[in-house]
């Protein structure tokens, strides 16, 4: 059952503890990356007959097979996603920065330029874990971007296929290339390129342990989007909020792995014990009732705060992926969150709106990470790239101040190079 | 001597390779890390005591020294810091974001707010490589996010005392509280907090090897802005320039260190053979000329191209830290460039005078992460928060959908969450 503490009764660190993972895949997956910078696609064959049983001659998969899953899915999905990714195209597309241009001063100008990365290579991860909602959260703001190259890589099943609910997916998302091959190897090759993957600048999307160790290791030589950790939500809810409401939320997180971490904050103790019951009520209906089980017995908590205030400085404190504001004037409190991935504002927005329709992204920073971390945006797309153009006028004006400031950090070329050009 | 390679007639690898560093002190700075996670600032004494050979009493710089290291400071030098410090902020201030709301349907708003991190840290090394133009480029953009505590950390020096232009430095950009501390340790101290130094969510500055991989390690754990390679500066010209000013760039990056690389490539030979000589010439003037020569002769190269298409190419393809388009119209190229950190237009805008003066941020990607890297900018400081709200008839609306999107992904409890509210 999930437990109930008291706020200010109990050690703080058992308010803000969470569940971490801890892996041991560190020398595998380093050999796997050293294996396909080496061998390139031959390392790729063999991996994919290995792990995912399957034999193929390419990896890429053809026009046809993308038409043929896009015909032969369930046409009502179809919409829904369409529906889907333009409300995400429509959000995202506010995300979009302008470059600028300083010419305000005599024979001086500077700017910044906004550019996107060449190529971006998307994760899809294989078997139950294949969400086709996220291959439209982390491939539309790509596109938006501007990114030309957009690739995508997910293992094949054992027949060389891959599931058509995804190639609907990315065709709808304008993916450009998708090619059959997932786990540690996949991101080595989308790190190194090989004869027929392309190299990638930026690496996002979700997957195993294998996958995640992977993608830390090749962070430097390439950008990734983040490590993400178990999923997370938290609650904070007055005396009005639905306790029916409030479990399915919690469980809506709790459902989607072991280490998942729901908690409520709430102001009412009766609040607290109504939830408590709801959700031993609500767990048995589930599909994933064990994996529920497990995540609300482990990480799950609710916590009972004196009141709103506290509860939203307990909320800034643990920093959650999702935070659902279930209050009667959620706007009130809007600028009192300072930290949380994705926040759903009163009682008629469960977090599953925001991971499928509403249109904001749901790849989110974990573990506490939205102190410092965003969510997925067009941002992760796209650099910035400076300019300065001074006139020999310009030049002359300020030659002998950078001398002088180069002078006193010792750096005497750096004094020249500008100098040089009043002496001659 | 720096050698000229004409391309098509060598290698790629041998016109693409770069240099780079390896340490080896993983194990000693993860030992530093864990010994001030545990023990905070009674550990910090220890190592000052040991590595920067300082009795300290406490860690905090006072008003009074601050105060005494303006006042003792070079006057001119103030002032120009002081315009540095308005360039500076001219050009960051543009960089400032807007939250946005969208609200154009009924009974739905969708949001992104910008929000400062709570408190950014600040590394500024000692000795010879304290370099105040570091602390104003570092400093600034973080206060225009709206950074609330932002914290310089600096080793002391044997007296207890800190270098007073640094001190200046700080004083100008407005940090709010300086530290005597340094190495890997203060970087430990930013990531954990201690009894003294608040634990930061952003870390920022550069450092030696035993900084750099402490960045490294506590990464995830805080953000950081980059582990920097050597610095680079490519140089494109054509048979216009003056070898004397390309040279001269060309040390500018040169003198920093010996592992530093210095590139210039020009579709004229004479030019190439002209800097080549030109080189030999300014290295004895120079204070720094030992390192620059080791510089020049290990990492510098002048690679003559047909024409500038392909000289840009190049450019790209290296993805430089600073690049300086040296032609005649260089705004005729500006959008051919794609990778670079900082672009210095035409030949009146030496490297050296974003460095100091011109106010761009000279913390730049290094090693080629120009393809998906920025330079430090107030985007560093500051993190997104999403926000959705729905009414209860918006959410009537699609809350089907919702539900048949999350049974299509096997996710029953997220169905549940967006059903319950119509059933109820």
């Amino acid at each position: 059952m999930i437990k109930i503490l008291k706020y200010g009764e109990v050690e703080n660190k058992d308010i803000f503890a969470r569940g971490s993972v801890k892996t041991n895949v560190e020398g595998i997956v380093s050999e796997i990356i050293e294996n396909v910078k080496t061998n390139g696609d031959k390392a790729l064959f063999e991996y994919c007959e290995k792990f995912d049983k399957a034999k193929l001659s390419s990896f890429a998969v053809s026009a046809d097979e993308i038409e043929n899953a896009v015909k032969s899915a369930d046409e009502k999905f179809i919409n829904i996603l369409k529906k889907a990714a333009a409300n995400i195209r429509k959000f995202h597309e506010k995300q979009v920065r302008t470059s600028f241009i300083i010419n305000d001063e005599n024979g001086i100008v500077t700017g910044q330029k906004i550019i996107p990365v060449d190529c971006a290579g998307l994760y899809v991860p294989g078997g139950t874990a294949a969400y086709p909602s996220t291959v439209l959260m982390d491939a539309i703001p790509a596109k938006i971007a501007g990114v030309k190259n957009l690739v995508m890589v997910t293992p094949p099943r054992p027949d060389g296929s891959v599931n058509p609910v995804i190639l609907a997916a990315a065709h709808i998302a304008g993916i450009d290339k998708i090619f059959k091959v997932g786990g540690a190897q996949a991101i080595a090759a989308l790190a190194y390129g090989t004869e027929s993957i392309p190299k990638a600048d930026k690496i996002v999307g979700p997957g195993n342990a294998f996958v995640a160790e992977a993608k830390k290791q090749v962070f430097g030589l390439v950008s990734i989007d983040m490590v993400a950790g178990p999923s997370e939500i938290l609650i904070v809810a007055d005396e009005t909020v639905n306790p029916k409401y409030a479990a399915a939320d919690l469980l809506s997180q709790a459902e989607h792995d072991k280490m998942a971490s729901a908690v409520l904050v709430t102001t009412s103790k009766k609040v607290a014990e109504a939830v408590q019951k709801e959700i031993e009520l609500q767990i048995p209906m589930l599909k994933r009732a064990e994996i529920a089980r497990a995540s609300v017995d482990n990480n799950g908590k609710i916590i009972v705060a004196d009141d709103i205030k506290t509860a939203i400085d307990i909320a800034n404190e643990i920093a959650p992926e999702h935070l659902e504001l279930c209050v009667d004037n959620p706007f009130d409190y809007l600028d009192e969150i300072r930290h949380a991935g994705s926040v759903f504002m009163g009682k008629n927005c469960p977090e599953a709106l925001g991971d499928y329709l509403a249109g904001a992204n749901h790849t989110l920073p974990t573990s506490g990470t939205a102190k410092f971390s965003s969510p997925l945006s067009v941002d992760d797309f796209v650099k910035k790239t400076q300019y300065t153009y001074y006139t020999a006028d310009a030049l002359k004006k300020v030659a002998y101040d950078v001398a002088y400031f180069a002078e006193q950090e010792g750096l005497t070329a750096h004094a020249k190079s500008a100098v040089i050009r009043l002496e001659e």
